[in-house]
């Protein structure tokens, strides 16, 4: 039987388990990619592991994110970043650089290699024919240090691809079409692998707005194969000697298939505030408009900007209009500004951004209060765009420059510009503002801001554990809650002491200073405990503040696995009436621990109330090493 | 005996009083400019004086400042001020377009005209020839509505030029070395012409970098004659038909000569924290850079940026360096675009922002920590840069690039570049992005999102005035107390309601609620109330917070006026023990009161403490007008 392509990468790749979905396998990561708003916590703990080089064949560090720096603490972070990359052999792509999705398909990407990014958007390297898949910093930290990466084997979709698309239909409209197929968890566990004759027809930027924004769908990435196009592409980029052929053997087998017809699909938009929300643009073509942003990891290549800039030479965008584009790179951008695109674009009256994220996060042009905002990113939830009242609409470049110039939502098929463009022999070459690593990075000497502290880091587990019950509360709480995220919080992802003074303040605002005055403790919770985002420092700022368990009914999945990463024990109630029997502030002890953890089961006195609880504790058995090792850091140094 | 230029231009435009340095005099004013931050007060206040269309001979408004964009109140203004622009007779110059001065200069300014501009760099417009102040919103509102502008006749300082500036000395170092001589207090009261043989060696760009800087004086503002590369630049702007030639009489007096030989200057820089901290770059050269920004209406010509690509072109900025550029108008960045010159930037890695203010108004790009940075702008105080421990430096952009490639500051006469640039015969004009006002205004709808409040309005002097003693406050309160101004209230400097929330609250929390709880009342101040910024909001706020009357031992000038031109009794205890008797919550009443106020007399009954004082009220005829009327805009109106 053969394999698809998904299949023979992770087959190249397999460390450990068996290639059968739903199991949980280890792979080898050959390259991985931060960004500066996930990138600092990634590298604190990169340095708590004590790691002098990264063990990968390439890392790099972008800056892309913060980089309207509002305070300090931005700035800070991108020395950090720079000085960090510097000493432990990653490669640091200034600000400026571009978004990393964008510059690491043209720079660094290499098909059949597998790549780890702390971005949801990694996936954006199938569009070259990598395993490109978005995790968690810490993740990314261990595969820098040469760990394992862990997933679930996934299913894989053939998406099959044929004919041609018409002029002004797009890789945008192909992707959403997949979205208002598949629906935002159509791909959950999947790997998307598209075929079929349609294929050979999509340029590598084409396929790369594809597979970037194929994040959407929940799947674990999306990939293309790595053919002739490919080959050119690189070609052009100065890398001719990385590309190698890769597909999907004939007789490969799938776990599902979706026929696409290219010839018929139409330009398509997702409504506000879902991206598989998805219309036909004639069926609302009218609506007033307010706000366009072209650009974003989904839709900046050269190629969109050129197809753009053609539909906007030599007119204005309307005066109601607020039109703002963000090359993707300093490669594309650099290109614009030498052929005269770039100020085709300014003379009509874009407002021209920096290479970086900017609009797509929500760092700047928010738009006006019930603003109707047109974008060519690939995420429109509510308020993300920085105006709760505006509704966002995702569509193609040339969606949103016709409508730009018309001042209300236009059906780009209506236009008669000539926007044929092909893609350059070759691109225009310039590293600079890439910093290779030291050579003898123990000469570097990493800079610190004020606002960047160490990563927490627990101990072995100890034999007796006891503690307070430091609060206690109810069903269904979520990261949110135990950690949350707003704009004020956010520049400070990299300072945990900070952050630990707003850890579950939603539920009491005493207990960070209850946990310091006590020197830590325990947390009971109810059923659901650690629900909602995958966040990290949900389970990192409860560890500074000196949390050794919690006691709960039951856990959410990622949260659980985010204390057993920690070192802290996540307990469930055998009988969940026991719950109600602890007041705030009962001392809690736990003798023999090691071996009762070891032996799934732990017996928890409240010492006050003069009552034993039954514990359950499920691990598997990596999670039982990480648990007696004190957090997956530790487990991973001792290796 | 003859007259000099300012004489001239004053004696053209004066309505009232007598040219008499010292004395108060009233001026037409042809042609206004508002920026958005303080703009959508202006516009509110013209609304409130009911002008259906500005009777200047030109009013553009502009949108510079807030284009970040972090919420939707940014949005929301500009929005406001293009609708309310179009509707009452004025030009909007749209975002992106460029910096209010730099595109004035470029577009709108005539020689000979006045311009009021509700930005302290206005006198950027002197570089053509132009009388150019800035001024208040109220002023600039006034003057929009056909108003007499009052200003104190100036004194007439005679900056004069000779010789010929060396290669890599420039327009910066000429304004550097006034403010070395003169210092930040030097210009109060006093207009600076320059005149000298030196004057027709400088083109208009450079004229106006000197003009722009010399708002750090202190001065009214300052001047450069009319002449023949006045012609040049104007021709070159398609605006041939508005130059004439203007200058001093051959035996015009001046107050005051300063003497510059331009061959024995040297590269000049502003050290923190002050614009008149000035040294030799060379006897600082070396110091290590961690930032350098290039633009701000200071220093975002074309010329500017052409001598900065020249530098840059071919080289890479140094690695620990960050280097932002923003020129200054749409003009200037679409010929960079067009010529390569941009391209030359962003190869050698400069991270190219928005026209705008950006980083000199601390609206993103604040440095690291403790960071030093290199800044072509106008203001280097303490913090303005977004970062309190950076230390900012003013400089020229030939000093910035250079330093900008050298990673430490670094004296520009040792770069062996070329970079002469000639002035162009035609620059590119595409005015696309200036939307002229409605013909019929009638049918425009003024577009006010929520957070845009109507302006409060005070209403005509009662006989009977009585209320509380709100808030008893100590000697030297500032108008920071009375209304704080900090990144969080900003945005909403178009909304009073809100900031009257946080009225007085540095001295007293209860304060705003107290006012409201008794639906308004008085202020009772120590020596010197109302100090430190002329900030108009000091007194708009109170007035909608209901305060009658403020009663003080003394006042700060500017805010007394603020006072009057809000309709609240501004009055001083003629026995300052008085003070000592009143307790918070005290009855206070006053009877008669606009016969009382005539006399400049006027007693309190405190029915509290059954006491009465004996007040002053010192006003002019025209604040006695103003007062009756309660406030300069109902005086406007009336008229």
């Amino acid at each position: 039987m053969g394999l698809n392509l998904t299949q023979k990468i992770i087959k190249d790749h397999l460390l450990e388990g068996e290639m059968i979905s739903g199991n949980e396998i280890g792979i080898k990561i050959d390259q991985t990619l931060t960004q500066d708003s996930t990138g600092t916590m990634a590298y604190l703990q990169l340095e708590a592991m004590e790691i002098d080089k990264v063990k990968t064949k390439r890392s790099v560090a972008y800056i892309d994110h913060n980089m309207l720096q509002q305070g300090f603490e931005n700035a800070d972070d991108h020395k950090y970043i720079q000085t960090v990359a510097h000493k432990h052999g990653v490669y640091f792509s200034r600000p400026g650089n571009g978004i990393c999705h964008q510059v690491h398909l043209e720079r660094f990407g290499v098909p059949g290699e597998t790549l780890l990014g702390s971005d949801s958007h990694t996936p954006t390297g199938g569009g070259i024919g990598m395993l490109a898949i978005g995790a968690g910093g810490l993740d990314v930290a261990v595969a820098m240090g040469g760990g394992t990466y862990y997933i679930t084997m996934p299913k894989v979709v053939n998406v099959k691809l044929t004919g041609n698309l018409r002029p002004f239909v797009t890789a945008k409209d192909i992707i959403l079409e997949v979205l208002r197929i598949m629906t935002v968890k159509g791909g959950v566990g999947k790997v998307i692998e598209y075929t079929g004759d349609g294929v050979s027809t999509l340029s590598v930027p084409e396929r790369a707005t594809i597979t970037n924004m194929g994040a959407e769908l929940g799947a674990t990435t999306s990939i293309f194969q790595s053919d002739e196009v490919t080959h050119s592409f690189l070609k052009a980029q100065d890398r001719d000697e990385l590309w190698k052929e890769l597909k999907a053997d004939s007789d490969a087998v799938y776990d599902e298939t979706i026929n696409i017809d290219l010839n018929e699909l139409e330009p398509l938009l997702a409504m506000p505030h879902s991206p598989d929300n998805v219309e036909k643009v004639a069926n609302i073509a009218g609506l007033k408009v307010d706000q366009v942003c072209i650009g974003s990891c989904t839709n900046s290549s050269y190629l969109d900007m050129m197809k753009v800039s053609k539909i906007l030479k030599g007119k204005t965008v309307n005066p109601n209009v607020s039109l703002v584009i963000a090359p993707g790179s300093k490669q594309v951008l650099n290109m614009l500004a030498q052929n005269g695109a770039l100020a085709d674009m300014i003379a009509a009256g874009a407002r021209i951004l920096e290479s970086g994220c900017g609009p797509c996060i929500g760092m700047g042009q928010a738009p006006a209060t019930e603003a109707v905002t047109l974008r060519t990113f690939n995420r429109n939830f509510k308020g993300r765009c920085g105006t709760v009242s505006a509704g966002a609409y995702l569509l193609s470049p040339e969606t949103a420059a016709v409508s730009a110039l018309a001042g209300e939502l236009t059906d780009p098929m209506t236009c008669t510009t000539d926007i044929d463009v092909t893609m350059p022999d070759k691109f225009y070459i310039n590293d600079n503002m890439v910093v290779p690593p030291a050579e003898d990075g123990s000469k570097v000497e990493v800079v610190k801001g004020p606002n960047i502290k160490p990563f927490p880091l627990n101990e072995e587990l100890k034999d007796n554990v006891e503690g307070k019950a430091l609060i206690i509360v109810e069903d269904n709480i979520t990261t949110d809650h135990i950690m949350p995220s707003n704009a004020k919080l956010l520049p400070f992802r990299s300072n945990i002491p900070h952050l630990a003074n707003y850890c579950l303040t939603p539920c009491d605002e005493e207990f960070p200073a209850r946990a310091k005055a006590n020197g830590g403790g325990m947390i009971v919770g109810g059923d659901n405990y650690g629900q909602g985002s995958s966040r990290e420092h949900a389970a990192l700022v409860p560890l500074y503040l000196g949390i050794k368990a919690v006691l709960a009914k039951s856990f959410a999945r990622i949260h659980k696995a985010n204390l057993i990463n920690s070192g802290i024990l996540p307990l469930t109630f055998a009988d969940i009436n026991d719950y109600d029997t602890i007041s705030l502030n009962d001392e809690l002890k736990m003798e023999n621990v090691i071996d009762q953890v070891k032996s799934g089961k732990i017996i928890v006195h409240n010492e006050s109330k003069k009552l034993d609880y039954e514990m359950n504790i499920e691990l598997s058995d990596k999670e039982l090493k990480m648990i007696l090792a004190g957090g997956k850091i530790n487990f991973i140094k001792n290796m």
